[in-house]
C-alpha cells in the first residue's frame, strides 16, 4: 500500500464550561482543549487512537496546515497506509493541558484576573494531563480508545491513561519512556528552569506585555536538544566542522557547526513556545511516578489494555533499562505485554525518525488483533420462533446483513442474512427454518483475527457469530468491519 | 606502607618576564604561574612527576592549605606511601593558563591598560597551557619529566606534552580524557559559555568592578556537573528523594535533592572560580584536536615516553571508545601503552574518587620500571691499571660506593666498592687486582627493575653495573636509588 499524507489539516479548539480538579486540588475553571483528528470514527466510535505528544509537540501531528512546508511532529507514522493508517482508525491529537498551542495553559486567560495566568497558573502533572484529554473523548463521545500511543512524555501519558482509566484504553504504546522520572532528567529539567528563571525579562512570569525571555528558553532548548541526539549522531552530524571558516577563529564567535546549530535550533524555540509553559511542562514530567508504594507493579495492577513498549538503543535520556522496569512490572502484574528495542543511532529523537522501524512496530502491534478486539458488541439475534418478515423488519432496523439465530437459552443455532432473506421471497419459504443456515461457522473472542479472516475467505463467507464457551453469542464479526481495521494488505 | 598527607601546604608563584607566543600568533608579554611542589626534587632531577588538573582544578593538588578542613582535589593519590609518593617523587602541579587562581588569565592586570584582560586575554590552547607549564620546568631546571599524569582536561595536557616534547616525557597518564573534543562535549560547553553569556552582569567580560555574573556561571557549572556524574550514581546518591518535604511541593520552588544538590554545586562554584576563565578554558578544550591531517597516529609518531591509558565504565562524557581511540593510536606508532578501564558507578569524576583502584594503577604503571629508567647515567669506572689509591679518590670525588672496572675496549671486567678499599688498607693490598670482584653481577638496560632488586637482594649485593649486549658499561644502578625509587613495599 502506498503510505500517503492526511493532507491539509486545521487545529479545531473545544472549550469546556466544567471545572477541572487538578492532582494538586486545585480547580482549573475551565478548560479549553486544542486538537487535531485525521480519519473517519467507526459508527460504534471505536477506532480512535490518541497520540500524546511530547515536552516540545502540540496537536499539530500528521498533514500540513495550510501554506506550511513541513507536515506535523509524527507524519512519518499517520496517514494513508502508514502504520496510524487513517483508513482504519481515527486519529486524535490534542497539545497537552499547560502547552501553550491552544490548551489551556499559563499563556491563557485567567478568567478570574482577564490576564494570562503567568504563574497564577496552577502545577499540573501528567495525569491532568490526561483528565483533559478524557474530556475530548467525552466530546467524541469515544467510550473506549482502540490504543493510546506516545513517545517520551507522550509515553508518560500513555502509561498513566493505563493506571487511572483501565476499561477506557485496548492498547497502549510507549516509546522511549519511562514510569518515572529520573534524577538525571529532573537535574536536566531544573537547570533549563534555571536558564529561563534566570532570565531579568522573564520577570517572575510576568512577560506576556513585554520581551518574552527568549535567551533563558533559548538556552533551555539547547541543554534538552543535546538530550535528544546520541553521542554518535552528533558524530555522523557535525562531527569537529567548522561553521563558516576554514580554521579555528581564536575568539569567542562561533566555530564549530554543532554550536551554530544548537544557537539555531535555541533561538527557532522560542519563536514557537512559551517559557512558562516549558516551566509547568518540565515540571510535570519530573512529578511523574507511577509507582505506588516504591511497586510499580502495583501501579499496573488493575491495567487490562495490551501493552507494546519500545525503547531506543542509543537513547541516553530515556535508556532502555528503564523501558525494561516498565516491562518486567507489567509482566509480574500479568499484563500482555510486547517489547522491542529499535536499534538506531539517533538517541532519543529517533522515534521521530526511524520512519521504517516505527512503522513496521507499530504496524504489527496494532495488527495483531483477537476478535474480542474488532467485533461488534451489541449484535442483534433472532429466536427461531419469528417470521420471516419480523427478521427482515430487524435487519433494516439495525441495518445489517446477518442475524445470528439463538434458541432460549442463548445458544448459537444458526444464521439468517439478507440473501436468505430474498431467496425466500423468490422461492416463497414462508418459515425462518427453511431458510436459515444450521451448520454455521463461528468465531471465539480470543481467537487471533488472522485465524477467523482466513476462515471467512476459505469459505466465502462475510460475517462470523462470536460465541463464548456456552456457544451463548456475546458479538459478530463482519468482513466490511475486519477490512476496515485490519486492511486487505498485511 | 601507610598512606600519608603531605601535610599543610602553600601556592606559589613564580613570574616569566619573557613572553610567551601562544598558538594563534598572540603573544603574552608575560607570565606568571601558580603551582604546588610536594617531595624532594632529586639530585639529578629525574624524578619530577606532573600532573594537570582539569577545567576547574588548580595547582592544589594535595594536603592542606592552612586552616582548610579539605585537601586538594588529588590527595586521594598524592603523598607518602599513596601511588604518586612524595617520598619517591617530586610532584608539581600548576594552575593553567587562561586559570584564575594564580596563573596568568583573563582576571590578571593587562601590564599595557593595568587593568584586568577580561576579554582582551588571547584565546588560548592546551598546547598553549603546556608551553607555560614547560616554563615551570625550566625555572625547576628539570630536563626531563618522570611522568606527567592529568585526568578529564589534565589529560589533554599529558596526551599534548608528550607530542610536543618527546623527549622531555618519560611516561604518560592519561585518564577520563581524549585525544579531541567531540561534537557532543563542545555541544555542552558551548551551552555553559552562552549561560555565562547570557547573564547581563557578564558586560562582555566587563565585570571586576561590578557584579559577576554568577548566575551564569552557576548555570553552567549545573550543567557541567550533570555530565560529570552518571545515571546510575545519581539514582544512588538522589533517586526521587525530595529536598526538605514530604510530598510534592506543586509550586516552583526545588522539590528533589537533585536540584537543591545542583544549585548548591553551582553557587559554591561562583565563589570560586571565575567566569571569562570558565569561556577561555572550555574553548581551549574545544579546539583540543591532537591529530595531524586527521590522523591519529600521526601525531604520536615522534613520541617516546610510555602511556597508561585509564577510561572509566560508567564515564559518559569521556566514553571508553575515546580513551581506546588513543591506544590504538599509540600502537599502531609503535608506542608502549597500557590500557584498562576503571569498573566504576561514579561516572566522570570517578578519577576523582575512585582510591583504591586509582593507587593501584597508577603505581603498577609506574614502578613498572626497566633499568633503563633509574640507572645513574654518567657512573665513574675504573680501568684496571689505576692503583688504589687512584680508585679511592674517584669515589671521594664523585660521592660513590662502586667502581665499574672496564678493560680498554669498555667492557666489563669486575667492580671495586669502597669496602674493597677498606679491605686493602686491612689486609695491605697494594694492587686493584687483588681487590677487585671479578666474578661481577650486572643488569641490563631492558630489565625490570624488580628482576635486578631480586638479584641485588638474593646475593647481598648493592650494586650492579648496566652493560649493553657488548658488556660496554653504561650506567650503574645502587639499592639506594632503587629503594627510594620503587619503595620496599612492593
Amino acid at each position: 500500500m502506498i503510505r500517503g499524507s492526511v493532507g491539509t489539516v486545521k487545529t479545531e479548539q473545544v472549550t469546556f464550561k466544567e471545572s477541572l480538579t487538578l492532582e494538586s486540588g486545585e480547580i482549573l475553571p475551565e478548560l479549553t482543549i486544542a486538537y487535531e483528528a485525521y480519519g473517519t470514527l467507526d459508527r460504534d466510535r471505536s477506532n480512535a487512537i490518541l497520540i500524546c505528544h511530547a515536552l516540545s509537540g502540540d496537536s499539530h501531528a500528521a498533514g500540513y496546515h495550510a501554506g506550511d512546508e513541513k507536515p506535523g511532529w509524527w507524519d512519518i507514522v499517520i496517514g494513508p497506509g502508514k502504520a496510524l493508517d487513517t483508513d482504519q482508525y481515527f486519529i486524535i491529537c490534542s497539545n497537552v493541558l499547560g502547552g501553550c498551542k491552544g490548551t489551556t495553559g499559563p499563556t491563557s486567560i485567567n478568567p478570574k484576573t482577564n490576564k494570562p495566568y503567568g504563574l497564577s497558573f496552577p502545577v499540573i502533572t501528567i495525569g491532568d494531563m490526561v483528565n483533559a484529554q478524557r474530556r475530548l473523548l467525552e466530546h467524541f463521545n469515544i467510550q473506549r480508545l482502540f490504543a493510546v500511543i506516545g513517545g517520551s512524555m507522550g509515553g508518560m501519558q500513555a502509561l498513566t491513561w493505563s493506571a487511572l482509566f483501565p476499561d477506557l484504553v485496548s492498547r497502549v504504546v510507549v516509546i522511549a519512556s519511562t514510569a518515572y522520572s529520573t534524577p538525571q532528567q529532573i537535574a536536566f529539567n531544573e537547570v533549563a528552569r534555571s536558564a529561563i528563571r534566570s532570565d531579568p525579562d522573564w520577570n517572575h512570569g510576568n512577560y506576556y506585555e513585554n520581551l518574552q525571555p527568549n535567551r533563558g528558553l533559548s538556552l533551555a532548548r539547547m541543554i534538552a536538544h543535546i538530550t535528544y541526539l546520541s553521542d554518535e549522531s552528533m558524530h555522523q552530524k557535525f562531527g569537529r566542522g567548522l561553521q563558516g571558516k576554514d580554521e579555528l577563529g581564536y575568539d569567542f564567535t562561533t566555530d564549530f557547526q554543532v554550536e551554530s546549530y544548537l544557537h539555531y535550533q535555541g533561538d527557532k524555540f522560542t519563536h514557537r513556545f512559551d517559557a512558562n509553559s516549558y516551566l509547568y511542562i518540565t515540571k510535570a514530567i519530573d512529578y511523574h511516578d507511577l509507582s505506588v508504594n516504591g511497586s510499580l507493579s502495583e501501579a499496573f495492577r488493575s491495567v487490562k489494555a495490551k501493552f507494546l513498549i519500545v525503547s531506543i538503543s542509543s537513547d541516553w535520556l530515556y535508556p532502555p533499562y528503564l523501558s525494561q522496569e516498565i516491562v518486567t512490572a507489567l509482566s509480574s502484574a500479568n499484563v500482555d505485554v510486547e517489547y522491542c528495542e529499535i536499534r538506531s543511532n539517533f538517541g532519543h529523537d529517533a522515534f521521530l525518525l526511524e520512519e521504517g522501524q516505527m512503522n513496521y512496530i507499530l504496524g504489527r502491534f496494532l495488527s495483531s488483533l483477537t476478535i474480542a478486539d474488532v467485533m461488534k458488541v451489541q449484535a442483534p439475534t433472532l429466536t427461531g420462533d419469528v417470521t420471516i418478515k419480523e427478521a427482515a423488519e430487524l435487519m433494516i432496523t439495525h441495518s445489517v446483513n446477518h442475524l445470528p439465530v439463538i434458541d432460549s437459552e442463548g445458544a448459537l443455532t444458526g444464521i439468517v442474512t439478507s440473501w436468505d432473506i430474498s431467496r425466500s421471497v423468490a422461492r416463497e419459504f414462508t418459515s425462518l427454518d427453511e431458510i436459515m443456515t444450521r451448520d454455521v461457522f463461528f468465531a471465539s473472542p480470543e481467537e487471533p483475527v488472522d485465524s477467523a479472516v482466513k476462515r471467512m475467505d476459505l469459505n466465502h463467507i462475510s460475517a462470523l457469530p462470536v460465541v463464548d464457551e456456552k456457544r451463548q453469542v456475546i458479538g459478530l464479526i463482519t468482513a466490511e468491519r475486519l477490512s476496515r481495521l485490519i486492511g486487505r494488505c498485511r
